[in-house]
């Protein structure tokens, strides 16, 4: 996250602000969710969508889905309604590589779009923008495609097919089919649209102008001729966090206008800081989030030292009181990252009545974080470089809709 | 060329306007190249250098470098230098497929570029931007495509040595090491500097902003692994037309931060069009110039019918009077085309004092171009598509520097 950019309601300076690079709330609050789908113009992702994906899946939804991690999208009916008639879609997520750790906000999309992947049976792109962050982030190349490549092992160790997913470094990527898809997208964007859209200024660099065809054009199965040939019109579903949404208007705006189809989206809310629900967690504050490569003890002493905690002042205050739950972080990392609906419900009543005291609940946490971090690091320890290399090698899927 | 863009000094509304999509002069007369060379901050050629070419190929230079039709330069000096020592370098041009059929002015630095291929034993690579056309002329990028190879076939026609040429189209070529490059350069350049170069206005789509890095990467060795490897301090010299000088005045500017040495340039002025010396031909009005399509009768038809004459209005008045050798276009393609000196010496002197009439020196001309035109069409019809596939193959170039 970078703090440099405006979006386009720089003058509303109390405003909140969410584009790419940017996610602050109005005067330090919480972000407000209705308000940026309103803004945003996607929708709601309801009940009924949700049953939807139940039905059509025949497995209980992701923990993701029915907390509402993931809360908006854009045209995701029309995926479970072509879905339902026997047509199959591709996901596309990515990550920027600019930090060699990720931590468990990065891991969300990720985590989400490996039970997307299973649950529908579809292949998947995942694009590293190394590109990207040697623009934003001032790395060289060398160094963005080598984060690329040690992001790759994190992403890789959520689970994902390799027979069904394809990842790729736009360094390495970029070219033929998927540059001529940037250039057919370029054409159709004016500079005022793009810096209305992105909060580009006459300071920054080209590089900046040239990078949201990059980021549009996986969206597009022409781009990959490897792995969709004559299969122009396969939807495409993008599962990222909300701030993303203005590349892929951009892209949905464009789409029509080349003959392609817009690209779906299911959006997801941002994984809070441990210091409280205000943004983002920032890679540059190391005590602000949890990285997959913390110990145990890490783990432990930051979920009690940093962790904003709803409780009460006192054990007194807090029996008669109860606990905050709207701003408690332990409570909300716990709804993220602890799969039993009804032990969380637990949780919450008992916290949120006063019974249960902010130690137990960060306990707990520390327990399920650990576990998640430990099983990781072990996924994370066998990714071989041949496992890297297969997933990146450019080359049909074989079982991509299987 | 295009005339929906300004240069830099738009505001200067009766000036000159030179760059890379405008062509036109102060109030319709002629390009003033001195005032050029000014503004641009390139040197002019001089006559010592043309002798250190002369020295140092041992042949007599260029009919082009002879006649001042290459005026200026940057750097070139120090290309010689180090050639002197034994540094070899290697040569750039290139071409925006916009037409089917070429027409003299772009012969222009083709048949000079195959010359310095000749005379000082170096490998060139030829760029054909397709994408360019593609986002300027609103051509699909099939038909873009379709010209750059079309194109190919009249460029290899020149006479290129297959053993030191690679000739690329950017939508077959951008990716790997030339993409790394664009967005290095494109790191370093403003988009309040690209707009001040090319003048863009926020109205122009944000392809157009794109491309510069596509035409400045061939100036840096390592943006051709597979012909250069290891070789990132070879010095670069680009023949080109002056209109093209913005490209690499940002390029040179650019280079230093990369590490980079800067491209050296030699560059021509305009091939008029037959009408008279007021800009460049334009493709757009087939009859401002001669193509390498145009039939023995077109060529002659055209001369005799469009080519501004200096002569006089009566044969008595001319024979008083002589021509105007200054606006005098066949005399003008003459000096272009006629290699031979001292005839083109006897012509200036006895039209210029009125013995020869114009119908005299369109004959000449008519000939002269005639037979140019065949050799061409001759030439064109034996480049096969074996030959073109191996112009453009990406492989190591056997006889570089030899």
């Amino acid at each position: 996250m970078e703090v440099d950019k405006k979006d386009e309601n720089e003058s509303e300076s109390s405003e909140q602000v969410v584009n790419p690079w940017e996610v602050s709330a109005k005067d330090g609050g919480k972000i407000d969710y209705d308000k940026l789908i309103d803004k945003f113009g996607c929708q709601r992702l309801d009940e009924s969508l949700i049953d939807r994906v139940q039905r059509l899946t025949s497995r209980q939804p992701h923990v993701f889905l029915r907390r509402g991690v993931f809360f908006a999208h854009r045209d995701f009916n029309e995926i479970l309604d072509a879905y339902e008639k026997g047509d199959k879609f591709y996901l596309y997520t990515g990550r920027g590589p600019s930090s060699e750790a990720l931590h468990l906000g990065h891991l969300i999309p990720f985590m989400f779009t490996k039970y997307l992947q299973e649950a529908f049976k579809v292949p998947l792109v995942i694009q590293l923008t190394d590109d990207e962050k040697c623009m934003w982030k001032n790395l060289s190349v060398e160094e963005s495609q080598r984060l690329a490549r040690e992001n790759a092992k994190d992403i890789i160790a959520c689970g994902f097919d390799v027979t069904k997913t394809f990842i790729f470094s736009d360094f390495d990527y970029v070219g033929g089919a998927f540059y001529k898809n940037m250039v057919k997208v370029s054409k159709c964007v004016t500079l005022n649209k793009a810096m209305g859209i992105f909060g580009f200024s006459g300071e920054d660099h080209i590089g900046k102008l040239s990078f949201p065809p990059v980021q549009a054009v996986p969206s597009f199965p022409s781009s990959f001729p490897h792995l969709f040939p004559g299969k122009d019109n396969l939807r495409c579903l993008i599962p990222c966090a909300i701030d993303q949404d203005p590349y892929f208007r951009m892209t949905r705006d464009v789409a029509p206008r080349l003959g392609y189809s817009k690209p779906a989206l299911i959006e997801s809310s941002f994984f809070p800081a441990l210091q409280g629900e205000n943004g983002k967690m920032s890679a540059s504050d190391p005590n602000s989030a949890i990285y997959v490569t913390d110990t145990a003890k890490d783990i432990k002493n930051k979920i009690n030292k940093y962790a904003f905690s709803g409780g009460q002042d006192s054990v007194e205050k807090h029996r008669e009181l109860g606990a905050n739950l709207e701003v408690d972080i332990p409570v909300k990392y716990l709804s993220f990252f602890l799969e039993d609906d009804s032990e969380l419900e637990h949780i919450k009543k008992e916290y949120g009545e006063g019974r249960m005291l902010t130690g137990e609940v960060k306990k707990k946490l520390t327990e399920v974080l650990t576990e998640m971090v430990e099983r990781h690091r072990r996924s994370r320890a066998a990714v071989t470089d041949e496992m890297v290399d297969a997933f990146m090698a450019v080359r049909p899927l074989p079982s991509m809709f299987e």
